[in-house]
């Protein structure tokens, strides 16, 4: 199975995912710049996995503090965090994971720097456990939404590469495979960074599912010819309405997917959801810089050099284009206000 | 103004649009397998644009035969059609292009290979002055279509370098903009091959027309934020019904702008209209090869080397998606079938 990163007794394993498909290249990680510098240039990327890479890189930050007092660990612990925050800074969950980790060890009584910085690994390796068993209940959850013989689009990559575990979308769809229910992936390329391209096509490869890229503006015609029965996506913060911010490309597939009335369902732990958050339109939607449109892999020129472009990240999918939110806890339905805060409490 | 090719008195000047928008290159083209490779390549694309470039082709072809025998020189020209038609194999276009061009000098009562070929090379500067009207013509209908300031979409390269005049659907679009109306163009990149960036782009800043450059997955988000007023694509082959083929991704554009109630425009001479066609099941989808989805620019590679793609070169939009049909003879509306017949007739 495949891992994006691994506990190894004293240092971090991370599989460097700038050099997939093509090399299969793991990393050892024994110091936080080092993971400063793999979340930056997105070696390691996905909201999950970016939160316990960086919990473990706090580890990595402070371990040398054995002889510290507890306020001068709790100090640099600070000073630490900010550093690792500045490695992608539109990140939320990013500083929210570190600051979660933070609270917890504060709740420890432990003097000492040793002590502490041992229980901050404990919390690191349980965030990851965590995130682990949540994936598993995603795929659990999701596993009676499938068909035998499901022919199945999604987007982006929301699999083991991304989390802790077996991932949320992809992770039902893997759990589905191993069920035996003979499935067919539709791989959107998920443009303008591939993630679908690069990541999920070489998962879908590692675990021998039958798949096919597709470029996004395809997977409309791929429904029409009745080839598609169900999308299953992933979400980076789902409002209180049910609204699903994703991968800019996701809203277009679910409105392709209503249109031929073919079940459009979003797969996101309950951490993903922000009750403070009303609805879709107060959702944040960060835009990138156009280069990442222009240039393929931040080098080959696809347009003129100075082509303006419009990049936003993500896209919100409304709640009336989703058939289900598929959750560690269950699979959420409409109407999702209510579902959703009784979910949530 | 920009012309894909140019007939100069003894050559043809082609535009190499493989070069673009990096290289503006101007080819001298004095032979027929000057053309063949130009056409096979993709120098010339675009279905008007290769069937104006064949006729040319044919005169390059035949112009030696100054003392044939008519029977000579349509048994040569015959090979020279069978030559250019393997050039790109799938575009029927071009073979109807040139079987015109073949039917219109057997009505010609020229004896001699030396008048035949000086009537050859009449009738393919008539086909290109034709299409050059042609796009004057869609472009004078589309005018009261396209409001003040309106913010528009385009998919795919549908201008000067597809035609052998002003364009279709980018032809509309710059005469809203020499009319003064402060149009904004977003462009769809159009993968896999780009059209959009790299050709539409450069149409656009050849023009000064403010544009932007987006995914074709953004487009659907772009919708919702109210930022596009209407949407207009070309089309290369249009059934009797409206349903209109058109490069993949079309479609989905069409969808998108139908669940946000913006004005969905086809834009297309009457020769894209195939009345021998019922219905958009009934149109012949071209499927290509896996590396134009595995590969930018045959090159660059974006997933795993031996990945499965499913590679439809067009898809076709529903009549029911479509507020209008932009020809060189009026605006077509629903009820398709009706107005369609009354306009071929």
């Amino acid at each position: 199975m495949i891992e994006a990163f691994t506990w190894k007794n004293d240092y971090l394993e991370l599989l460097d995912q700038t050099q997939l498909p093509e090399n299969v290249c793991r990393l050892k990680i024994e110091t936080i710049e080092s993971v400063f510098e793999a979340i930056q240039v997105l070696r390691v990327r996905g909201a999950p996995a970016i939160g316990i890479t960086a919990a473990y890189g706090l580890y990595l930050g402070t371990r040398s503090l054995q002889t510290a007092s507890r306020e001068q660990f709790f100090s640099t612990l600070d000073e630490k965090i900010a550093f690792l925050a500045a490695a992608r800074p539109t990140a939320v969950n990013l500083f929210w994971a570190m600051e979660e980790v933070k609270q917890r060890l504060m709740c420890s009584p432990e003097t000492d720097g040793a002590a502490l910085s041992k229980q901050l690994l404990v919390l690191a390796t349980e965030l990851h456990e965590d995130d682990r068993r949540r994936c598993i209940g995603i795929a659990e959850h999701g596993r009676p939404l499938i068909p035998q013989n499901a022919r199945i689009l999604t987007h982006c990559n929301t699999g083991a590469l991304a989390t802790g575990g077996m991932g949320t979308a992809l992770g039902v769809i893997i759990q589905a495979h191993r069920d035996g229910k003979n499935v067919h992936v539709y791989a959107d390329e998920t443009r303008p960074l591939l993630q679908g391209a690069r990541l999920t096509m070489w998962e879908l490869a590692s675990e021998n599912i039958p798949s096919q890229l597709i470029c996004d503006g395809a997977s409309a015609a791929l429904m029409r010819q009745g080839k598609v029965d169900l999308v299953i996506v992933g979400a980076d913060r789902i409002a209180a309405d049910g609204s699903a911010a994703n991968k800019i490309g996701t809203y277009h597939a679910a409105i392709a997917a209503k249109y031929h009335a073919i079940p459009f369902y979003v797969a996101a732990p309950l951490s993903t959801f922000d009750m403070s958050i009303a609805s879709g339109n107060d959702i944040p939607i960060e835009e990138r810089g156009a280069d990442e449109v222009r240039r393929v892999f931040a080098k080959t020129l696809i347009t003129l050099p100075d082509a303006d472009c419009w990049n936003p990240a993500f896209d919100v999918t409304p709640p009336e284009l989703i058939a289900g939110i598929i959750t560690e806890c269950g699979v959420l339905t409409a109407p999702y206000s209510e579902n959703i805060r009784n979910a949530i409490r």
